[in-house]
């Protein structure tokens, strides 16, 4: 479908949408001297202290519990949060571009509503997320906003119906306040769209915030949001995760519900996405898994398990027994940047120190980058290019130069490619059962750590020939658990490059470089342009292993702050 | 692949296996007077009577729990046992033509191991099912069988390793001895194959077992095995239950391994295949879904979910509380026939008598029916003509004959289809939820009960034309729990055909006849040649509501009992 001479452009369309997008918000949320920019090096993290007011710096620099502690004391309404996390994020959007819709009114009303309550009931909350702002996804229905999932053809479209998710944390308290951009589709590790174009790092806007659910990384943080709703299918809650030293968790396919949220090339089940917190600390993301899963989503979601929430689980590996932990440093494909070994040698020196067990761990990433990619093309783009054409939008030049050509497969290819799929899943779940000593079940591997990507982050333009999904979507290909763990930040004291092909700047032996790729990821490590990034990795739990992956995310928390 | 002139023919392969199924077995289990028949309309169940020993009776009348005990008391050796019912499973197929293969040397080493276990320990068992023998259709993989999902090209392949299920419950200390036939890849409703041809109903000849597990159908009716296990797609447990008048359970995918167990149409997962047991009591699929289930099989397989055998919800439903139960006796679209709505009228009588509360229930079979036809044919047979391809086996004329010749889908279509199907599902829990009168989740419909099929049993040549599969296949849409509740057998007296299109012989008003199919399925109704087969009709719970729905199985076995 083309638009006809009597429809708008896509362009006056994207226009009218980037002009809307702060028009809701008072009139002191705008700062005149801000502007996006991809170049410019300096961090912009420090720049709201100078336009923030103390009690706005005071709620914005709360984590979640504490935030919704000062709520349900009094200390703050509900609005005055609501206000201030806008206006943070009103200034994020400024400086970085990461915002796609304000619904202002309607999160004002929310507010007013919950603190009427808590006023007229002498002191009550309506739930345990009372009065907390939330960010999401723009791939996330709320009533009265548009939901784009990157496509300029859904600008105009209402939401008459929230998302299940959406509609359990509403239920739950949470007010959301911002839909947050996203890549075309969520296809791309880097967040461009035709609608605004392109979103930047608030620890340096010379580099990406990641993808796809890169508005909510930018957003997040820069605290302009406590905590938000992303989505992943080959790493797209974990990369923003990563590049913004955000806790993420990636949960298992059928544990928080995808019902009506938007997708694209949804019915493609041999991977499932699946959409899961971000925030500034594991409680944070274990307090929304809880909440979400005691909703008992599954009676509304067929895609949902009814599985409860197993604080059993949780408790058992928070209390003090010795956890097993798998170490995958590298894949034996592609290196990771010094900053990321590092942090991997940090994480693992400190679970020995505290008496935990390292086991060496290594799965095939290549055999499971091969089915990924794969089934990422499967339809050839043909979906995107379907949703695409209901606007005229063009596709993004970026994505089609990186992307080989190739035919959709016939419904027999992708059967075979979906068994495929399931041998390696069942071949990994066969090792992870071998890495008990005595064949019980008591000493198998917990969890494995890894790094999220072998990059530290991308810079603008870096991306595209650096792509390298190996550790993201490895997870994805086997549905596992997974939740990101931020480190450090890079220093060029602490991680300097590597002195050369064959040993690193400690003179200790380095693989050699295994294809163009590794050499690449390699070659544009640079101390002093990568200087003050986060460095970040992952864990990773077998399936449907929430509370065991928090827990330890929450164990881990607590041995880096030693 | 065609076969080439070096290799046997398909033909003399299929002769080969033919004199082999019995060949491993003891002399005095062939009697030479016993032949199959696809005509004979006399009852064949009581001819083990007079070949079989008093023990021999004893053992095989046995249900499940008992068989077990008499084995853990000492009563019985599991070599008798085993061998009792090889000796009634061979009769079976001499009459019935329904087995593939008897592992007979193997089953006999394996009781012989129990055996002596069992002796040595002083009278302990190695585990709950120590000694039960179990049939398997022949998907499942057996170390040392042939594996052929109904396909010429299989014979001769020697499975190395076990299904998970078959590993699972050989180590609870199953005894698997014997495969059962099915239909060609499962994709049928009656049990035909080029392997064997056609299998009857032990309790009329000219009756089909039904299809695809109508091996185990016609085998355990007979008593020839105590338990099996089938597959079902749409349908494939339940009607081969409902046409022998067994328990037979369909759980939700995810629960009970398919790891492992042969397939077609492998990697289509929109409608999932999934395996489930069959038998003669509730009791007897409760015992097989705990062990599995308590196995832990989502360690190895990983298509399934971490659910434990939740017994607190088992016992909710078989203590005295209340149940809110659905009556679906026709969906607006097909009549059941008469002996079906007697059985529909009955349970609801008797549900009501006993204070629970019963709701009407109507969902759109129509609608999840052609989302069903279509995903079965959305690669327009193109895996199973790949399987016969490779021995040159032809087509089953019947099959094609019938089914309307269509095009594969592209992956686009396939996409649009499992969003289509996501949505039905969607909407179905919605309207469950709605059953609740005061919108908490006590008061909402437990279960439902409706039809198996609207017919009592497909006559050998009616079944192609008479083909329904809106009452089983929706419960494979939905991916919902169900359990096939045997009801009573057809009595001319008790259930005359309808006297006229507008009443019943009862003077009650019936539905006018809606089409082509419903008609068919009306008029083909004549209680003298129906008498004796018979009547099933299924309860039907929520996705992973197994414990629930075999909970109601065994309250409405009581009840049935009074």
């Amino acid at each position: 479908m083309s638009t006809t001479a009597s429809s708008p452009s896509w362009e006056s369309r994207v226009r009218a949408k980037q002009e809307s997008i702060l028009s809701q918000l008072p009139k002191e949320y705008l700062h005149s001297h801000l502007s996006h920019s991809t170049t410019d090096t300096t961090p912009v993290l420090d720049i709201p202290i100078s336009l923030l007011s103390a009690s706005e710096l005071e709620i914005t620099s709360l984590d979640v519990l504490p935030l919704i502690e000062s709520i349900a004391s009094g200390k703050y309404t509900s609005i005055q949060v609501l206000k201030a996390f806008t206006h943070r994020a009103a200034i994020a959007h400024q400086l970085l571009n990461c915002c796609l819709e304000f619904p202002y009114a309607s999160a004002l009303a929310r507010a007013a509503k919950l603190d009427e309550y808590f006023k007229s009931s002498g002191g009550k909350t309506i739930g345990p997320l009372h009065g907390l702002p939330i960010s999401v996804k723009d791939q996330c229905r709320v009533v009265g906003t548009e939901t784009t999932c990157g496509f300029v053809a859904n600008l105009g479209k209402k939401d008459t119906r929230d998302s299940l998710l959406v509609e359990i944390l509403q239920d739950a308290g949470a007010v959301v306040f911002v839909k947050t951009s996203l890549s075309m589709g969520c296809m791309w590790g880097e967040t461009i769209n035709n609608i605004i174009g392109t979103t930047s790092n608030p620890f340096n806007r010379s580099f990406s915030c990641g993808g796809s659910s890169g508005g909510e990384g930018a957003l997040i943080g820069f605290h302009g949001s406590p905590l938000g709703i992303g989505s992943d299918l080959g790493g797209s809650i974990r990369s923003p995760s990563a590049y913004q030293g955000l806790w993420g968790l990636r949960p298992s396919s059928g544990r928080i519900p995808y019902h009506n949220i938007l997708n694209s090339m949804e019915g493609q089940e041999t991977i499932p996405s699946v959409v899961g917190p971000m925030s500034h600390s594991p409680s944070a993301l274990t307090l929304f898994t809880k909440i979400v899963v005691i909703s008992q989503p599954w009676l509304t979601d067929p895609k949902c398990q009814p599985i409860p929430w197993r604080d059993e689980i949780f408790q058992s590996v928070t209390s003090s027994r010795k956890l097993k932990i798998g170490i995958m440093e590298w894949d034996g494909n592609i290196l990771p940047q010094p900053p990321i070994r590092w942090a991997m040698k940090k994480l693992e020196t400190k679970l020995r120190a505290a008496g935990h067990e390292i086991i060496s761990w290594r799965i095939d990433q290549k055999a499971a980058l091969s089915i990924l990619l794969r089934v990422f093309s499967s339809d050839a783009s043909g979906d995107i290019d379907r949703s695409r054409a209901l606007s005229g939008e063009p596709p993004q030049q970026v994505i089609t130069n990186s992307t080989p050509s190739v035919s959709p497969l016939t419904i027999l290819e992708s059967w075979d490619l979906a068994c495929e799929k399931l041998a390696f899943q069942s071949a990994v779940l066969e090792q992870w059962r071998e890495t008990s000593k005595t064949g019980s079940l008591a000493d198998t591997m917990d969890v494995y750590i890894t790094p999220v990507n072998p990059a530290v982050a991308p810079k603008h333009g870096h991306y595209a020939r650096g792509r390298y999904l190996g550790y993201t979507g490895t997870v994805n290909v086997l549905d596992f658990s997974a939740c990101t763990i931020p480190i450090g930040f890079v220093d060029p004291e602490l991680h300097p490059a590597d002195s050369g092909d064959t040993e690193d700047a400690e003179g200790k032996k380095i693989p050699g470089i295994t294809g163009e790729l590794d050499g690449y990821i390699r070659s544009i490590y640079d101390p002093e342009v990568y200087k003050g990034l986060p460095i970040t990795v992952q864990i990773v739990g077998r399936r449907m292993e929430e509370e065991k992956v928090l827990g330890i995310a929450t164990v881990l928390e607590g041995l880096l702050k030693r």
